[in-house]
């Protein structure tokens, strides 16, 4: 069974109901957390027939709302519909969790009833940018806003694994996010960050990456914090979003260009395909024991549907335990005291 | 005369040469800061009867790169078109420089030779974001890459003050950069810098502002640090470009498409007028005791002849002895003693 926090999102319950509807018809097992009542309503009000299908309701009575504070509020409602549901997977009842909900309470909950893979210092959110060829994989998205260089590293591992399990990528290159691409630039984090990756022989490291350059191909994994990855993420949303309502303003302003983009609006389906976020945007909570994919607040049904697809797959495919046990062998690796420079360089041994 | 480093950015002399001719040609008293042989040889290229124009070549041997690193690269290069530019400002006698180079020296140059404004900190580069309606100041874009929250103070109050002046607002809103808009989001610098401009009642701060919503007219002033400005500003400039390439991408694949496009060109027009980065984007720095601009290296001519024609006007205007003294008015203030919360309240007093 796939826990689906039912009541987390901007537009909840009524899109995650739907979307669980779309995936149980699919054949996956869903089981929805959240309140009763609404959730028997809101099922019923799509398909009169939903009994038939594999989805049971986990009755919980609390729900964490997007605005609330992460800690405070997991440590409080504990029976909320996403406690409830990462609980769910901790005692074995469930093999995954998808929550379009606070996603900072996804990674409070995610921590602390999970639990961290070993040696691993903090999770991240990790997720393909879409780029026009290859693939870049970018963590952390914004699970850890405030980072140390030692957690970058790790999520440049995370990356790298990510990438040669699901992708069989021999070579991932792996970047640093930066304000240029010279080795020089970089806040202090970025700095140390890449002092640690460039000393690692076990991966790639090909340098900093500008922001302006993330679509262009020049690596294929994309190391930042959480906050920059959060920026950088949500820049490029809204300036799609922008080039979207300002051209159609522009085509609305004139008949003759309505004509025109009438007749010319397949140019875009493409491209609004690639880069709907609504309909894409789930990320994998990694560093974590169990399972837990993080959706967009903002998320569509179709989005919930297919993060429900996803985490059915990657669950049959024992996707985590493998992905967990290579990122563990590169985390627990003593490194040769020649290439560390810490004196401390053997504290993971 | 307005003093330009002529050999700063990446298509210099060429460029630089030719926006200042078009500057020149509108009555700008311009000095070229470079190699006075290429210098030449590019003016003479472009326009043989340039000696009847106000240009003068102030002839500097040494150039800093755009790799090369800022803060070495000013204490070693004394000759360079940078460092003289910058030191003949200091000297009176030249009013501004403009600068397309290395912007990280140019922060370094403008920071030990021009100086900052009394009780400044660190200085920011400012600029307006093309917002669909209303404007968006945003600072700091890549000055101060590693920030105190009492850096960011002044950032926001740089652009109260700059909006103030400029644009006569009154209130300006003023909103911080964050992974989401809720009030316990951000790094540990934004809930730091969020305190204190919670604090102040001589601004008007409306909280947080997503990355997504930085088009939305949501705020008029955005503050951040230097990193987080970077990576805001050049995700935009990525995707933006990227979305041309994936559209151009799909007409060129059809010949319908072309005919199509060819049509409705006029659609993007405007668009690519507002969003063009390479004409456009040039950035005080603010904080310093004189006028600094700093253009993209990737900047066009026409992006030069605007900024001298820009610089030029501020220094006719005495724009930034009246900005500065009402920003030390702001930043000198001590706070009433009930508002701080610090027991070092009274240290700028």
């Amino acid at each position: 069974m796939i826990a689906l926090d039912a009541m987390g999102g901007d537009r909840a319950p009524n899109i995650t109901v739907r979307g669980a509807l779309s995936a149980a018809r699919r054949g996956i097992v869903i089981g929805l957390f959240g309140d009763k009542d609404i959730l028997e309503a809101e099922l019923f009000k799509a398909d009169p027939a939903w009994e038939k299908l594999p989805l049971s309701i986990i009755p919980c009575l609390q729900t964490i709302g997007m605005d609330e504070e992460p800690s405070r509020m997991v440590m409080r409602k504990k029976d909320s519909s996403l406690v409830r549901a990462v609980q769910a997977v901790a005692d074995g009842q469930a093999t995954a969790i998808v929550s379009a909900g606070n996603s900072g309470a996804a990674l409070v909950a995610g921590t602390l009833l999970l639990g961290r893979v070993d040696g691993i210092e903090r999770p991240a959110l990790g997720m393909m940018l879409p780029v026009r060829q290859g693939h870049l994989f970018c963590a952390d998205l914004g699970a850890t806003t405030d980072c140390k260089p030692e957690y970058l590293e790790q999520f440049a591992l995370m990356g790298h694994v990510y990438l040669k399990q699901r992708l069989g990528y021999k070579q991932p290159r792996i970047a640093l996010l930066a304000n240029g691409h010279e080795a020089y630039k970089g806040s202090i984090l970025v700095k140390k960050s890449y002092e640690l990756l460039e000393k690692r022989s076990d991966i790639t490291f090909v340098g900093n990456l500008e922001a302006r350059d993330i679509f262009q191909g020049k690596a294929d994994v994309l190391v930042c914090d959480g906050f920059a990855g959060n920026i950088m993420l949500k820049t490029a949303q809204g300036t799609m979003q922008e080039m979207f309502i300002r051209i159609k303003q522009e085509i609305d302003a004139s008949l003759w260009y309505k004509i025109i983009f009438f007749c010319g609006r397949g140019i875009f389906d493409r491209f609004k395909t690639d880069y709907n976020y609504r309909d894409q945007g789930f990320a994998p909570m990694l560093g974590l024991r169990h399972l837990l994919l993080v959706a967009h607040g903002c998320s569509s049904e179709h989005a919930i549907t297919n993060a429900l697809i996803c985490a059915d797959q990657l669950v049959k495919e024992q996707f985590l335990a493998k992905y967990n046990r290579e990122l563990a062998s590169y985390i627990n690796q003593p490194m040769p005291l020649s290439q560390t420079g810490y004196s401390d360089n053997l504290r993971f041994s």
